[in-house]
């Protein structure tokens, strides 16, 4: 089966937005078994859309559309789908009530170009988007099976998610084979280094497929197999991470695609653990993916964010000799704001990042990419001091992050 | 003229990489007058590359590659090129020279492999490549101009800029246009009811060519216009700006394109003021938002993530009694949670978020979507409350913090 992308709109076209839904839509369709032939960006164009559908449609046999479903005069998905097609646009009731429904929660008066959303073409059927006005739709153009979903990233995951991989798996049938994409998560190591830490194993499992992939911060260790018998795939993807877990260690987080916050949370709950945390450099990013995690409530009581010194004083209790003797960013500092967090919040464990994240800031002793972190448990308090050559600040903020948490998570672990 | 772009790769086909090479080709293309058309993303297949390679170079003036010149078997652009234009491939003498030259640089010995990237299509014109091994090289194929470029990032912007633009200008000749791209940041409105408030804007401005981007949970309007006279263009687009101000008001936060917490930052320093913040449901994003700006250290003093009423009640100083009588999620907790975090910090402001981010949590009388905020001043305290219908945890973090700094970024400009 051949697979294509296609994304539609002048903000991709132009190279305002940068187009990660492809990238994001071939890995999902390549683990379910659908590599993905080509992807093609066009404008807001309507010829220009009918044309590529067409295009498509006489040589692939599925395709996924994003964007040009919203409610404005620039989004013409719909109209140029009907086109390719050679249907016309038809009132959906069901998308009609649900956009309806949206504007009524909203407490809001649904104005008439909303209306225009629940248009589709004649023959297709219809994707709702749970959290969003634009319903998607699946039409066959020619020979293919377009999927048309909404630009917007998290209603487009959701739809792909729910509506379009289902689908897909069921237009593949039976006589197909069981693909199985195993994900291994770590932190710690460059990607080139982990490559080679684990380059033998195609040769010790040669019907995997390996890949790497550098999700800042985590490489991202990915198995790919596939064959007829799902158990003995699933016996062999097992074999294959346990010996990557040899070769890496405890450099590996995860191995179900969890994030590093949901690892957090899982441990710190087998524990009946509370967290409480202090943060300067990384300003309030360790707190956000944390409690990005539904249910974080439970055991993430505090995160002071203390950009000031006065703030490290008054709310974390760090001392003002400590700041004055050794500065803020040091591994004694840290020591008393992750102590500090976790006496004011009754926490079991309290993390404390200080650090210089750049551009300004660095010193020669302490340039920018320098960060101490400060673990405090009911076992005591240390704190260690790391430095990283990336040099700018949205990463450092980042790995600063990552870094506090595999802390905590070793610790958690006792590894 | 008609300019595409094609990038090839198996790591971007698959996903494994998001190409950001292609909107910047796509924006400097576009600055220089030459919109693009479409954008394809390809594998490293020889026979799909060549196909391709004479698709645009059927329908096209000019195409901008990237991808496939590195040293490895799986790079076969050079080699696709050729076939494409009906030519051989021949060393070209100069290219290996600075590739030995590169080599003998970094004290290594050149491998037999990097000799393959010496080797051009006969009749194409090399392009110097100063900070890689791989040389660039255009090549005419039916009656479209290609520039092959390297998909290394850093190379590839360099000789865009050096090589390829200055090209671009000499092939456009004399007939020099002009393109402005103008983006109004606004925050508040549906984006079907900012597209209706301006909808009259191209019978206005007859000129202009109007899109809407939805980056949740911002609008932005962008605004199109090209033209000769350069000075001219600033006009007609300074008068559309004020044209859009008009009809949208205080929803505007930006008209250079800054995102919310800039804008905030600006406001608060031209005050000579400081900031601080009590989160429950933000979480800190509202924090981590803010210190993403470099200098935020300047103004923003502290926030306090209080997801428990203990630390409610400990560090913010938030009375047992308000909560009791209101329950966490109330106008009067959130005015003493900013109160307590502007107090604490010694700031002049202070804001405060307190709501049900989901997916539980939720009741008949304060649903999923709810949030209070409070904003403290030296002016006094006021609590207000929202609901939004997105019923999805992350989006009503961010959308709950958006609220939070534009209510702010109006205190802060008395609107």
């Amino acid at each position: 089966m051949i697979a294509e992308i296609l994304s539609t709109g002048d903000e991709i076209r132009s190279g305002a937005l940068i187009d990660s839904n492809s990238a994001y839509i071939a890995q999902r369709l390549e683990e379910i078994g659908f590599p993905v032939l080509r992807h093609t960006s066009v404008g807001d164009d309507v010829d220009i859309i009918v044309s590529t559908l067409k295009e498509i449609g006489s040589r692939s046999d599925i395709a996924v559309v994003t964007g040009g479903l919203g409610p404005t005069t620039d989004d013409l998905t719909a109209e140029a789908a009907a086109k390719a097609a050679g249907v016309e646009l038809k009132l959906d009731e069901v998308a009609l009530s649900s956009i309806e429904r949206f504007f009524k929660r909203l407490n809001r008066p649904m104005s008439e170009t909303n209306r225009k959303q629940a248009m589709l073409p004649e023959g297709s059927e219809r994707l709702d988007n749970p959290i969003g006005t634009a319903p998607g739709f699946m039409l066959k153009v020619d020979r293919c099976h377009f999927f048309f979903l909404p630009g917007v990233p998290a209603e487009m995951i959701l739809m792909l998610s729910d509506k379009v991989l289902p689908r897909l798996v069921k237009l593949r049938g039976i006589d197909q084979s069981y693909f199985l994409v195993k994900t291994i998560s770590t932190f710690g190591l460059p990607e080139s280094t982990t490559g080679e830490k684990i380059a033998d194993l195609t040769s010790a499992f040669p019907d995997i497929k390996l890949g790497l992939r550098a999700k800042f911060p985590e490489i991202q260790i990915k198995l790919y197999v596939n064959g007829d018998d799902e158990n003995k795939l699933n016996d062999l993807v097992e074999k294959a991470t346990e010996w990557v877990l040899e070769q890496i260690g405890n450099r590996v987080f995860a191995t179900d695609g969890s994030a590093m916050e949901e690892i957090i949370g899982r441990l710190i709950k087998e524990k009946k653990a509370t967290l409480a945390i202090g943060e300067s450099c990384t300003g309030g990013l360790i707190s956000h993916w944390l409690t990005n995690v539904p249910g974080s409530s439970d055991y993430f009581l505090f995160s002071g964010v203390a950009y000031s010194n006065e703030a490290k004083i008054n709310v974390l209790g760090v001392s003002r000799e400590t700041l004055e003797r050794y500065g803020a960013v040091h591994e004694e500092t840290v020591k008393e704001m992750a102590e500090g967090a976790r006496r004011l919040s009754g926490a079991t464990y309290g993390i404390a990042t200080s650090g210089i994240a750049g551009p300004d800031g660095g010193t020669e002793d302490k340039p920018v990419g320098t960060v101490c972190i400060g673990i405090a448990s009911p076992m005591g308090v240390e704190g260690r001091r790391f430095f990283f050559p990336f040099g700018e600040r949205a990463r450092n903020k980042q790995i600063f992050a990552m870094t506090a948490l595999d802390l905590l998570r070793r610790k958690l672990l006792g590894a």
